[in-house]
């Protein structure tokens, strides 16, 4: 596995895949990999001649309250991870590099971000969609892997490359899950040993959603109030949003049909956790 | 020469030139071609192994009140023109095809843009970074070719591809005129006898500016004075602006050192007119 943490490099490297007639899968990562960004990884490999992940923490999707400062790395461990599941090429660019100048220039998307995720993290997917553009023309990809854990993201990024024509196919892969049925998650790491068992029950509360509209349950206010009756039933749970959507404009659904997306996010002690369940 | 219609069809081809090692100049215009657009292909054509010229009046940089409608086309001609010129593959997209769905995803570039044409017609380099890079996806060029005439579009476009990391050469080529120094523009067809004869008056207003600061003025206000008192000497002339600015930032001078760009707009009738000169 060769490292690149230079930006023209990896342009170079990309330009000659292409050339030769090679396909590029893409991961983009913030590293402290988990079975989650493995899976997505280790089909790019499946599908793609050469496989690119990518490490970067990008400050620009981070709020001035959240985690950046204390977001987990582990760089050696994440190294190793890459190699055993296929990485071609990782590519570790430098935040100097990615913003040699303050940012002035960003890929927005209306509508659909400025819900859930969107209106309590002002500028997230702003500072998504510009990394994302930003690792596209440097690496180039055919292919691009998302995990379904960040289901508005995929939704945004879906919506962005659509809208600006870049030529890159997303494909999101399902959530990785604990054995209790927590979301893999980066962040999960933050939690003590108290905290990660009752994190169970967001995935908990998806389910009983779920089974709410599999019995025929109509009403969305009625999930909604399932999933945050089945949250609350753990303590210290602070529920941010649990809502029943539509999974392709992320507006709430004013009645069940079609495709239902369930999306929840908590806050867990310093914690926060999102998880979501469609529900075809 | 090729026509391609289909955003597809263009990539594919695009993706094709670049499998082969053919280097791509790139040429997008508004169409209505003039002699500036020329320049542009045939250096295009001297640079690459392939030429593409677009052609699309982009909605989405027109505000409301502004010549959408009756921006000029001549889809015949254009075509001639651009075959002479050396282009190798027009692409003329259609708004369906480029806007399938009302535009949600933008690319924006902070600080310069909120000065000149930019306080002016709102909206209106959004429009332009957003469709430039969708056109970007398609022609995938090496070199894009743009004209000096429009410095602070130029400006935008420059400092868009180092935000996005765009791997496109941007090259930017000198205002073609006419013999009474008027800057040619497709929206001089607008112009009748009479005001055509008054245009003339932003060159001379721009070299008058450009005669005060070569004399040792270092006062930017002066040479503001002097360009607006110029431009008046003509009937029936409004000023948007005539300023003196930074060729960088575009933000106004304070002091005169360095390089300097004067920059002009005007309505005359009916037609709003640009110019710019870079003194160095």
């Amino acid at each position: 596995m060769k490292v690149i943490n230079n930006i023209r490099e990896m342009q170079s490297f990309a330009e000659s895949f292409r050339k030769s007639g090679k396909t590029i899968g893409f991961v983009p990562t913030m590293g402290f990999l988990h079975e989650g960004h493995l899976s997505l990884m280790r089909q790019a490999k499946k599908e793609n001649d050469v496989v690119v992940a990518s490490i970067f923490v990008n400050p620009t999707q981070f709020g001035p309250q959240e985690d950046l400062s204390r977001y987990p790395r582990d760089e050696e461990g994440d190294r190793a991870k890459c190699a055993s599941a296929g990485v071609d090429h990782l590519f570790l660019p430098t935040a100097a590099e990615m913003y040699p100048e303050p940012p002035s220039v960003f890929v927005s998307i209306e509508g659909i971000t400025d819900v859930l995720e969107g209106a309590i993290r002002p500028g997230h997917f702003r500072g998504v969609a510009t990394v994302v553009t930003k690792l596209f023309n440097m690496v180039k990809p055919h292919r691009a892997y998302f995990g379904q854990k960040d289901f508005q993201q995929c939704a945004v990024i879906r919506r962005m490359t659509r809208g600006l024509d870049q030529d890159v196919e997303v494909i999101v892969l399902p959530t990785v899950r604990e054995a209790d049925g927590l979301a893999m998650s980066s962040r999960n790491s933050y939690l003590d040993a108290n905290e990660r068992r009752r994190a169970a029950v967001l995935f908990r509360a998806l389910k009983a959603g779920e089974e709410l509209i599999r019995a025929g349950v109509r009403e969305p206010e009625q999930v909604r109030q399932k999933m945050r009756e089945t949250l609350l039933t753990e303590q210290g749970i602070e529920i941010d949003y649990a809502e029943v959507a539509d999974p392709d404009t992320l507006r709430p659904l004013e009645a069940l049909s079609g495709r239902i997306v369930l999306l929840i996010a908590v806050r867990l002690g310093t914690t926060r956790l999102i998880d979501n369940l469609l529900v075809l």
